[in-house]
């Protein structure tokens, strides 16, 4: 979805789009019943029929049926082809352009809210022949409507086969999310499909089926034709049968508009919020999600009875950092309900599946790193790491010989943070997340490091503060590639400080008798710990001295590194948390490649199932597995989790790989990387990669590479020169991170993203898209802004522009 | 599933189901060429043509048409009506008996099975109408031949509407985990679907479109017409590309079986598995599972080539106990595509979404505690513990004035387990499961308690060994309905006993100086701990002894009892685990009603998506609740998951609990109640409920009542008398657990059960459902086998007959 599009919902206007089951199925003759109807039993003077896109001869055209057979009614057609074939073909036949599936959304809406505002009323959307039949730019029908979000009156079939067709139109709108509401069709005594069809929906959704008798046979004597039907009209429209549809639809819009109104302040009185102090979060904050599409939510807005009650809202925070291929990709859908279909879920402990081996074996030749063979299977980010550290923790247990009861930490970074269960936050260094936990017990040491930051236009690392002895004065770069190319910069000795630094440490934790089985870090971002950008070769200097130095964590004598071509871990085993920053949120299969070292032991979660279940996948390498391999069952690693390996999770887990793999390899993102971030620019301030590095398209681990952001550099640059607000600014993959000033300090108590979350949440006015605005997270002075893996260029640029606007 | 059956899966015959978009569409035209092209380019033999169900004039089917223009082709009808209807209504009509969807299944399972033996060959079954056209029992088709599992060839629809018809088709039938080898279709030459479904299904499912001229219009003269069709035929057949279309199946078949066969191997390189010591594990110990159907997998067995390379193995540990609805079911599939539809995955921190809001307005409402407010959702079993855990200490901290760094333990039972995280496992006492896990602490006190066993036919409670004193003698019941009347036993004072020991216990350790944050128990059966079936009248007691007593927690002075009214927690709060025992595991909404008294706290999961996808939710009383509620955001309960309450798990849930509770109220669950738990027996040895307790419907907590299982009261009598291999028994709701004698004593290292397991293992000699067998489970001593929520009372028979006859 390429701009925000709110979705069709007035409380004066009753939106019902109106889908059949087959061509031939009688659309017209339902809509125009349902047009009089609504004219007649509800006395209202605003009853609209609108056909976005018609095909054939205007004279048979459906709204040249409406003008006949109704009066008062308005009635509109948007896109109309005189060929009468399915509208994919006739646009390409019309030779006009062919209109983007976005803009006949965007002229739909025109028209409902022109509608909305004459006051109380309905419209009716007809659709053109089946569910699936393509709109004009060949997206089939029922892709395409999902972001308008109106309810449906499905058209059934009646004939021969129509049972079969009526069910298989309901499940492809009802996998997209649609809600059915009303399913009419014709009765035909011989096969009496609406006898089956009303049992068949009334028990399994609750949808009333409604059968009507009929229209004449069409006459070849035009004037007694059209007389015909207008008497079988009239009779029908005195009937109750479709007045009590009408009055069920009209009770399920009340319903729905009453349930969105009241949503907030039932779930102030029942949820118990994740991660949220409820004395700041009154009813009337709780953001009321109806559905979401593409990188937009649509939630409850109560603001406008103008512009209807739904806004669109740019998921900022890609919903916890989760979404990678858009909200409702369908692709994912079919996915999740093919594993559904095939398994269910099936107990994992000593079996396998397809679903399971295949996921397992595309993450590790995606990957390519040559440490990693296992793929352990557990269910979120914070489970997953826990099975890394145990994994750790045990084979550097073994290999040093210490005994169960020797303590043993982790070696971190500070800020770090991998997750909310007691063993996760036990890898973290105390901080308002933890430290009020009862049983949270920090166990380990955590490194201070040097960041990254666009100040004032120009790419900078530095020391926090009062550290620069230790870690250097803060050093401009001619660009961030620049920064990546950690080998270049190796051979300039830059990483000399931070060996000594790191070395110095170890030694004297080694002095104060402390013992580590891990090495456990996010590579590149510390997202929870406050988007912290951290220099690569810091890291990768970190990794190289500890697998160089196991004298450092052993009293053992004899002790040597490991060579790095035997794979094994040495030091101490490197567990990377790549839950957020894996899987192409940085741009890359895995970020480990800006550092050009390979973990041990690598977590993944997040963008893993492109962003629609839990699932979680701890890589690890032979000679980890291999430590819990003996004749004890206790000496395995006894953890598990009853969906361990689920088939939903590890089916669309293949499926958005390979979707991001398919983008990559095609060059989908050559459109963000050409936003400054490659091509050649002004050599001064913020340039790009120097082109003989940049144009590569991959990259050889740890040769800096390509280094690129959905986000312009344009905007990274010109966001860090506003220096009353703003700190510094940083932009990879895609995340956008802007550090705000605040002269009360830095850090997660920090009020100073405050306002300009709530500038993003005001939004734009509502343009003929409707209202539009962008739900953000912020991490103390940080704001983050996160795209999917899907976001268009015209997104991206709406957004930055609101961001800009709100930040002058 | 009422029987097991082996899915359609040979080495020498290649089984196609050919499904049509629509009727009418050419579906036995391409059959017919697909039989022709196989036996000519093929040169076999053995190529078969199976029609399941037939409707209309012997001389116009399917069959007749077969005949009339193949030679040397296997034909073939199972069912026959004589009037041109939908199969259900000629089925009806016929006035015969209807046959079930598994008789269908069974005589197709027969046939192919005949033609297997007939050697390396093809067979071709054509289905009736569309996909969701229904099948002589009323169930469409689509849904009906699931189990099967053979590809389909489904032929599209070339008319106006078609791609329609032929998307929706497919997507009905992938949706039910079928795989769609080949699409086939005839050309128009003015709608060319062929053209556009080309396209789509190569790009989004690289699924080959084969189109074909159409065949000759219809002839009034019949031989004529005959000789038209058969010279069409003959031109087809000559052309590659029905031929190609075979070499395509062809080539699918030996990839299926090659997968198949190798993926234990692959696994076993690859897959890290959870609670399994890979060195007790080769890869041919290795399940591969195909699919999964109702209760149970279609595995892999290379053991004979002449039943297949399928068999039905009925799924014993309930798919790690998170089974209820069967595998695959197609409501619960929609539902799961339903939310992904229309939301994906949305974030819930400070927002709100339909599938959210009314799971938890269900569960509360459904657990009937008039404590429970709030709920709190995570990802599992493991992480809604911990969750627990963090409400449980921080109340009681806060209340009794703790600091921060008082160290804290729960209150638990022995053997009690609460999930692998870390802070879940510090739940648990010191055990096999956690002792070598490098930063488990066990963090507590847990209580022995007596425990309740069906031995030699007589139901008993007895205390651990040497606890007899404390615990009481073994003492007989007349029936495990007595037992389960608590409140009638401690009109008796049963429980002084208890009372007494668990005092003195809580005295001893306060005088120690340990400190108690919570209580957290599993009601009624600790299932990781060894299926140990607690006395509910003990657990009962140690709530209100508890609850009664903040004297023996606390130095506060004027800390007194909260009274029930007030539905404050008292004490300490009660956490009850019931991810295992709940919704329904036991035949209840919550187990707590067993014992009587409401927990504080209560965690659920596993069943809680009907054994779909990870979803886990903590309920918590409105006082709990607000402990957490201050003006520091530090003070808010710090815990959450990306996926928290993500909308697929929340929908799944919502038709999962409905499906149950439907079940509950329309007495589906009667016939098992019947099985001698609930009518009156004979009055001797383990005899049911007096009728007046046991009639009743609802059971007032507490007052014993309906305690019954779909394993029947006469199997685990009759298994409770084989002494010398059993050494006790019982059931309780879907769950049944045989303690088997070990001389070297019982636990969890005992092999005791391991020959039990492999002789179920090796199941039944192939029928003519073909093979099946039983996957279990051992818990040390133990082995138990768990149905699902719909497991029939026909399953359950096959299931009983085995194991009695494994015993044996």
């Amino acid at each position: 979805m390429e701009s925000p599009l709110a979705a069709l919902l007035w409380r004066s206007l009753r939106v019902y789009q109106v889908f059949g089951a087959n061509t031939e199925v009688g659309k017209t003759v339902f809509t125009t019943l349902l047009c009089k109807s609504a004219k007649r039993n509800w006395q209202e003077e605003n009853v609209s029929f609108l056909k976005p896109v018609s095909t054939g001869p205007l004279n048979e055209a459906d709204d040249h049926h409406i003008k006949t057979f109704t009066t008062g009614i308005n009635h509109h057609t948007l896109i109309q082809y005189g060929i009468p074939v399915s509208p994919h073909t006739a646009a390409l036949a019309s030779g006009e352009q062919i209109p983007s599936d976005n803009s006949v959304l965007a002229r739909c809406r025109e028209h409902a809210s022109e509608r909305a505002k004459a006051g109380k009323g309905w419209l009716f959307m007809e659709t053109a022949g089946g569910v699936h039949s393509p709109g004009p730019s060949g997206t089939t029908q029922a892709d395409m409507y999902t972001p308008l979000r109106a309810p449906v009156v499905l058209v059934g079939d009646a004939k021969l086969g129509g049972i079969s067709q009526t069910i298989a139109s309901f499940e492809a709108l009802r996998i997209r999310g649609y809600d059915v509401q009303s399913i009419m069709l014709f009765q035909d005594s011989k096969y009496q499909n609406y006898l089956y069809l009303a049992d068949y929906f009334s028990q399994k959704y609750n949808i009333p089926v409604m059968s009507l008798q009929e229209p004449p046979e069409r006459l070849d004597n035009e004037v007694r034709d059209v007389e015909a039907m207008q008497e079988y009209y009239e009779q029908r429209t005195e009937e109750n049968i479709v007045k009590t549809v009408l009055q069920h639809l009209d009770l399920n819009h009340t319903k729905r508009l009453a349930r969105l109104e009241s949503m907030a302040a039932k779930a102030h009185e029942t949820i118990w919020y994740p991660f949220t102090q409820h004395e700041h979060l009154p009813a009337k904050d709780i953001m009321t999600i109806d559905s979401a599409h593409g990188d937009y939510f649509q939630t409850y807005s109560s603001k406008s009875q103008e512009h209807g009650a739904l806004q669109a809202s740019f998921d900022g925070s890609a919903s916890w950092w989760t979404q990678g291929l858009g909200h409702a990709n369908s692709q994912l859908t079919m996915a999740a309900a093919y594993a559904a279909g095939r398994y269910g879920h099936v107990m994992f402990a000593g079996a396998i599946h397809e679903p399971a081996m295949t996921l397992a074996e595309n993450l590790l030749q995606g990957t390519g790193n040559s440490r990693l063979t296992r793929v352990f299977y557990s269910d979120n980010g914070s489970t997953g790491t826990e099975v890394a550290v145990k994994m750790g923790l045990r084979a550097a247990r073994v290999r040093y010989g210490w005994g169960p009861n020797e303590k043993l930490g982790v070696i971190g970074l500070k800020g770090g943070y991998h997750g909310d269960t007691i063993g996760a936050m036990d890898c973290a260094e105390p901080c308002i997340y933890n430290e009020n936990i009862e049983w949270y017990e920090g166990k380990g040491y955590w490194f201070d490091y040097p960041t990254i930051l666009c100040k004032d236009g120009k790419w900078q690392i530095s020391a926090p503060e009062g550290m620069e002895k230790e870690l250097g004065q803060p050093q401009g770069f001619a660009s961030l590639a620049q920064i990546f190319d950690v080998e270049g910069r190796e051979k300039k000795n830059d990483q000399k400080l931070y060996e000594t630094f790191i070395v110095e440490k170890l030694q004297a934790l080694r002095a104060q008798g402390r013992k580590f089985g891990a090495l456990i870090m996010e590579p590149i971002v510390l997202g929870a710990g406050g988007m912290a950008f951290v220099d690569p070769l810091f890291q990768r200097t970190l990794v190289k001295v500890i697998r160089r130095s196991p004298h450092l964590f052993t009293d053992e004598h004899g002790v040597s590194p490991r060579t790095e071509a035997s794979k094994e871990w040495s030091g101490l085993p490197v567990l990377f948390d790549e839950v957020f920053t894996g899987l192409y949120r940085l741009g890359r299969f895995t970020p480990s490649t800006f550092l050009g070292v390979e973990p041990d032991v690598s977590v993944n979660a997040k963008l893993l199932t492109g962003g629609l279940v839990p699932l979680s996948t701890t890589m690890a390498s032979e000679d980890i597995f291999n430590v819990f391999r003996s004749r004890e069952k206790v000496d395995a690693l006894l953890h598990g989790h009853s969906y361990t390996a689920h088939p939903i999770g590890c089916q669309v887990g293949i499926e958005s790989l390979k979707a991001m793999q398919r983008m990559e390899r095609r060059g989908e993102w050559d459109w963000a990387k050409n936003q400054g971030w490659v091509a050649p620019r002004r050599p001064e301030s913020c340039s790009p990669a120097p082109p003989s590095l940049a144009s590569k398209t991959t990259t050889p681990p740890g040769q800096g590479g390509q280094v690129w952001s959905v986000w312009p550099l344009d905007l990274v640059e010109s966001l860090s020169r506003m220096k009353t607000r703003v700190d510094g600014v940083w932009a990879l993959g895609s995340v956008l991170a802007v550090h705000l000033r605040d002269e009360a300090g830095a850090g997660y108590s920090s009020n100073a993203a405050l306002g300009l979350r709530a500038a993003l949440a005001q939004g734009e006015a509502a343009g003929s898209n409707g209202p539009w605005n962008v739900h953000s997270r912020v991490l103390g002075n940080v704001i983050y802004l996160m795209a999917s893996q899907t976001t268009t260029r015209e997104g991206v640029e709406q957004l930055s522009n609101l961001l800009v606007k709100s930040l002058e």
